[in-house]
C-alpha cells in the first residue's frame, strides 16, 4: 500500500475538513489537520452546518462531550455529506459509557452511511454488540476477539473500522491491515485518537478507498508519533513535537517507515 | 504528612476524574489529570452526567464558563457523587464577578455536600461573605485575614477550604496547613488554578482526609512548578514543563521537597 | 508612531479584556491576553455577559464557532459595552461561509458601535459588499482591492479595518498603515488571527486612537512573530515561543523593529 501517494494528494489538495467535535480537543484536532496538510473548520450549530459541509471535502463526527444540539447537528450536517457523497468519519468517544452515548453512535450508524468508524477496542467491540470494559474514554478489557467484532462492523454497517490499541487494525470486513507503527507516549497524552480521526478526514478527502485512507492516516500519525518520540521522552513535549513531526513529514519517509501487514480476515 | 503516600496511590488506583468545567482550560483540566496519574472524563449533558458520575471516582466543578445549563448538570451530577460517597471539587472561578456565578455557588454549597472548595483568596473571602476584589477571574485585594475566612467557610459548609497565592493554605476549619512550595510563573499561565482543582479531584479520590489530600495536591503542583521554572522562564515552555515534571514527579520526591507547616487555627 | 508606548500602557495598566468566542482557540485567546499584559476573561451566559462586561476595559467578539445564543449574547454585552463607551473588537471569522455568520456580523456592525474590524482579506471584502473566497476560515481570493474595501468598510461602519495577510494593513478609511512585520509559520497556527484580536483589545483598552492602537497590536503580534521563528521551524514549537516572544517583548524593542508605512487612502 502506497501511503505516501496519500500523503502527497493531501499536501496538493488541501481538504477542507468539517468538525462537530468535542470541547476538550477541539484545538488539536484543528492543528493536527492542518499539520496533516488540510484546512479544518469547525462549526455545530445546527442553523449552519449543513451549509458549511457544502464547503467541505470530509466531515468528521466526534461524541467526546455530546450533546443532544450535537446530536441533531451531527444528524444534518452528516445527511447533507451522504447527500454530496463526502466521506463521513465517526469517532464513537465513550460509547457505551451512557446511554445518551451509545443512542447518538446508533442513531448515526442507522440514519447515515459512514465511512470510518475509528475507535479503541472497547469501543468497536461495544458498537459491534459485544462486550468491553471502558473507564472514561480508555479500553480496559474486550471480551472476545477484536478483530472479529470489528469485522463484525464493518460488513454491518458497510464502513471501514479501525480499532487503536497497541497494534492498530482497519478492517473492510473481508481485508484486514495491522499497523505496527506508532508509540506508547501517544497514550499519556490526551487527544491523539480525536486527532487520529481528524487525520483519516484528510487522507479520505483525497482517497476514496477507505480502507487504504484510513491504514495511511494511522501511518502517518504512527510515524510522526515515533519520530517525536526520538526527540521529547515526556507527554507534552511529545504532543508538541507530535504535531511538528506530521508538519514535517514527506510521503517518502512515510512509505519507508510504513510498517503494515495486509491479510484476509480470517474469522 | 505524606504527600508521596498518596501520590503512590494515585498512580496505582489511576482514578476516574469526572469534570464538568469551562471551555477555556477543558483540555488543559484533562492533560493535568492523566499526569497526575488519573483518568480525565468531561461530560456536561444533563441527560448523561449522573451516568458518567457512577464510573468516576471523583467529580470536579468549575464554573468558569458558566452557563444555565451546566448549573443543572453540576446539580445532577453532584446529587449523584453525593449519593456514591464520591469527593466533589468545587473550583467557583469568578464568583463575585456576576449574580449567576455567585448564585451559582450558593446553589452547589447549599444543595450538595462538597469535600474540597479551590479557589484564589478573593473567591474563598466572597464565598465567606466577606469582601474583596476580583478582576476578571484575578483575586486583587481581600478585606480581612484570609486565614480566618477560609476557616468561616470551612466550618459553615463543612468542606475543606483551599485559598491559593503566594502561599497557599488549606483549611478544615480547626487545624490549617500552609503549603510554601510554588513558583510566580503559575500565574503567568492561564488555567494553573484549574488543573490545581484536576490534581485534587484525583488525589480525594483516593484518600478519604480531604485536608490531606487538598495538602498533598496542591504540593505535588506546586513541586513541579517549581522543577519546571528550573528549565523555563517564560509561560508557555513553562507550562509545558509543568505538565512533563508532574508526570515525572515520583512520591519520594514529593515527600522530600514538601515545604508544608500545619498548626491549628488561631481566629 | 510609538507602538512601544502603547505596550507601555498595556502593561501598567492590565487591562481586563471580556471575549465572547469561539471554542477551538479560546485557551489561546486567554493566553495571549495575559502575554500581552492583560487579564482574559471568558463568559458568554446571556444571564451573566452584561455584568462582566461592566468590569472590563476591552469587548473581543469572535464568531469562529457562533452559535444562535451566542449571538444574543454579543448583542447584550455589545450594548453594555457601547453604554459605558467601551471598546470592542470584532473578529468575523470565516464570515460569508454560512448565513448564519453572514447574518450575525450584518446585525452585529448594524445594531452596535465597533471599534476595530479585524479580519483576513476575504473576510474584510465580503464584509464590505465585495466578492472573495473563502475555504474554511482562509482567505483563498479577492476580487478587487483589498485597500479600497477596506476602506470603504471603515467609511461605511465608522470602525477602523485590519486586514491580516502578508502585509496587514490598517484604516480608518483615510489614513492607511501597513505593518511589514510577521512571518509565515503564523499561517501554520490555528488562530493567531483570534489570538491579534485578543491584542488589539488589550490596545484599545488603553489607547483611544483605535488606529494606532489597531497597528501597534500588529506589530507587536508580528514582531514576536519573527522573534519566535528565529527560534523555531515548525508550528508548534514556532506557537509555544510566539506566547513567550510576546510575553518578553520590550516597549523599547517593539518600537525599534516595527515596519510601518503610512499614508493617505488613494482610492
Amino acid at each position: 500500500m502506497d501511503t505516501g501517494r496519500i500523503l502527497s494528494a493531501v499536501r496538493e489538495k488541501k481538504p477542507l475538513i468539517h468538525h462537530i467535535t468535542n470541547q476538550v480537543t477541539i484545538s488539536e484536532c484543528a492543528n493536527i489537520t492542518l499539520a496533516t496538510g488540510g484546512l479544518p473548520i469547525m462549526a455545530h450549530a445546527k442553523e449552519e452546518v449543513a451549509e458549511m459541509v457544502a464547503h467541505a471535502d470530509a466531515l468528521v463526527l466526534n461524541i467526546g462531550t455530546l450533546t443532544t444540539e450535537q446530536i441533531e447537528a451531527m444528524l444534518l450536517a452528516g445527511k447533507q455529506a451522504n447527500d454530496l457523497q463526502l466521506p463521513i468519519i465517526l469517532d464513537p468517544v465513550g460509547v457505551g459509557a451512557t446511554g445518551l452515548r451509545s443512542e447518538c453512535a446508533k442513531q448515526l450508524l442507522t440514519k447515515l452511511k459512514i465511512s470510518i468508524i475509528k475507535g479503541n477496542a472497547a469501543e468497536i467491540a461495544i458498537l459491534a454488540g459485544g462486550v468491553a470494559e471502558i473507564k472514561g474514554v480508555e479500553s480496559i478489557a474486550v471480551s472476545g476477539d477484536v478483530e472479529a467484532l470489528a469485522a463484525a462492523l464493518a460488513s454491518e454497517t458497510g464502513a471501514v473500522v479501525a480499532a487503536t490499541g497497541e497494534i492498530d487494525l482497519v478492517t473492510d470486513g473481508c481485508r484486514l491491515v495491522e499497523i505496527y507503527n506508532g508509540h506508547p507516549l501517544m497514550a499519556e497524552v490526551v487527544g491523539t485518537g480525536c486527532m487520529t480521526a481528524s487525520v483519516m478526514g484528510c487522507f479520505a478527502a483525497v482517497e476514496k478507498n477507505f480502507l487504504q485512507a484510513a491504514v495511511a492516516a494511522l501511518a502517518a500519525i504512527n510515524v510522526a508519533a515515533e519520530e517525536a518520540a526520538m526527540e521529547a521522552a515526556a507527554p507534552a513535549a511529545f504532543k508538541n513535537k507530535l504535531f511538528d513531526k506530521l508538519h514535517g513529514l514527506t510521503p517518502a519517509v512515510l512509505s519507508a517507515k510504513q510498517r503494515l501487514e495486509e491479510r484476509v480476515v480470517t474469522v
